[in-house]
């Protein structure tokens, strides 16, 4: 076989600290044969949600077996487990925190209510299993950084060939988020969160272009009315409800920062009503 | 052929966000056997002629053959053609807004007047198509972010070997930028402008090398009057001309920043006369 | 021979400008057959030790016969020497300027007293040379950037094969800084300094596991008294004193910022008393 695999990172750790190349020199140490992308390492610290809302931005997009390896990982050295995770959107190492949930269905994660995370069963035509064979880790194990030791060489043997059932024992359940989605609510309206703000200020929500009831519509965020949707960034003029290019609404101000203009943060409510 | 092409990348996109990772995915999606490299994603939002500059001063550095993929596209859904460029440079894929003008030979580029954009016809031993043929697109094509549906995929299959021509039909002309390059006055003086501010606090201008009187000059910026030529950062004492890495005119402060020091941002002029 | 080499980048360039692009493009241009790495291009501008301290903490993660390429260069244009460096840890290119010590054995830089660069001999089982052969380098050579136009070239070209001795002529010492150690003092403390501070605001510093008295300690830093050691940023509350994934005592705020709440900077001292 001569195509390579990809390997995807997507970490908290920054790119002004070596945390990120160390886990690349490990990962290169086990097997050359790979190409390394990083998806972000900007996820905010220790913030699981928004690591795996960027997680699932980014997913659609690459070749079938990639392996994915997420670490935004609070509890590394706790008992939380270290989990791979075969599924049909490819390969996926990192903590059991919900970090992992984009692979699931969305199906499996509606079981979760709420905005916290909890356990559900894997669904059939996947496989689990918590990494315990320690052939696979790189020695000496540190208690702070699984990324580096566990989840980067665990992720170069996957794909270098190693079977997922080599790892460690099989798991029939994982913890997982709710699917990033608006409620609706009696009213009609519904009911999102701001899960991202990206690089521009734009707000990106968890209202999805399917759930949106139409293309006249306002969206109440921060006290204020926004209306949409423009079709391009061009067309706006000031504050607009846009649909960007994840399929997730967004506020976003064009030449300007909808961030800075409307002062809010993740997780900040965001209710469309149609028009 | 066992070499792989390299794709080189710029885009005001910004790293803390899953874009250019998405960009990745789909490239790789196409063909696994070339190297990316990211010549930065950190041009100004929606700054056309910084995003120029920059790939200008990157260009000459890179192998034969490398097919640049630059996104800076305040249009993205208008109008705005998207182009396919062959040069003697290498090949290059964008909107066609001016960013693309560093592949264009000087002369092309001096037909331009003012620092806004024209249409200038295609030099001869070039070739540009307008990218129009859907098979070498990712479906659905978002409305928002082409240069994950539309310019990624068509450098991957470019860098696959599919040829210029099969992408859509050709064009003669396309939006150029002037040249990068001081006026000179009638007072012999040259009027430069900063075209971009480095993470040393350098102000890198758009006065050249060659245009420059001599050795001995003062340069007027910001209503100071800083000496030069220094040959190294090393021997400058305080704020210094110096002539960049890129043969452009540098308003540096070794262990300090001449962007901090001046108060100035891009576009602000530079005034070098001869001593 | 079918595996690439690696090629690891470490300088204080950014990545902003494109200034790493074009040595990653000049790599590509020797050798197409390499995977590069970047460590970080976010070292303080000319902050000497403290990239030393990164390289040192990305060093052992990388594969037998990486190339690393460390640009730190306050003195590029001036007589200090241009260096490639061949040892145990693999093979280094960059200024001899203290940059290169993490390369080393710790019994080398002992020598060094206080905390700047002295000569050092080269070691039995080390090979290194003054990079001379202008045949390995990329021209024009600028005055100021040396990272793209003989740094980055050579280390292409060792990738590649070329054998340092071909480079230029050997040399028997080289610039090194000190061990990164505290020291015993005379009350049986340790004193420590601030080495680096990442992403998270933890205080990294020169302590090192091996030097430390026992679990039960406290550390003194700006005036206060952090307990330790915590085993895992989990199980801690409010500061702590932690040894960090590359083996050195950090001072960490879970969920904070230890730099922010302490108000200290890269220097500041660390004294370690046993409970």
């Amino acid at each position: 076989m001569t195509t390579r695999r990809v390997i995807a990172l997507l970490t908290d750790f920054g790119l002004a600290d070596p945390y990120v190349a160390a886990m690349k020199g490990v990962i290169l140490s086990v097997t050359p044969r790979v190409s390394i992308v990083d998806i972000t390492h900007e996820v905010r610290p220790q913030a699981v949600e928004q690591g795996a809302f960027l997680l699932e931005m980014a997913l659609p997009y690459f070749p079938p077996g990639t392996v994915f390896v997420a670490v935004v990982d609070p509890g590394v050295g706790t008992a939380r487990r270290p989990l791979a995770l075969a599924g049909p959107g490819g390969l996926f190492v990192g903590p059991d925190n919900g970090l992992l949930s984009p692979a699931l269905p969305e199906k499996t994660r509606e079981a979760v209510v709420g905005e916290t995370t909890a356990a559900v069963p894997l669904p059939s035509g996947y496989r689990a299993v918590v990494l315990a064979d320690e052939r696979f880790f790189r020695h000496p194990v540190s208690a702070t950084f699984h990324g580096r030791d566990i989840f980067s060489p665990v992720a170069a043997h996957l794909a270098a060939g190693v079977a997922i059932d080599e790892l460690g024992p099989a798991t029939d359940w994982l913890l997982a988020l709710p699917p990033f989605r608006a409620r609706r609510q009696e009213d009609g309206s519904l009911l999102g969160r701001v899960v991202h703000i990206d690089r521009f200020g734009n707000l990106v929500t968890d209202v999805r272009r399917a759930d949106i009831p139409g293309q006249r519509l306002t969206v109440e965020v921060a006290g204020r009315r926004v209306p949409g949707l423009a079709r391009t960034y061009a067309e706006a003029r000031g504050l607009c409800a846009i649909i960007g290019s994840a399929g997730y609404l967004e506020i976003a101000l064009p030449n300007g920062s909808a961030q800075r203009e409307l002062g809010v943060e993740i997780g900040a409510r965001a209710i469309v009503r149609p028009l």
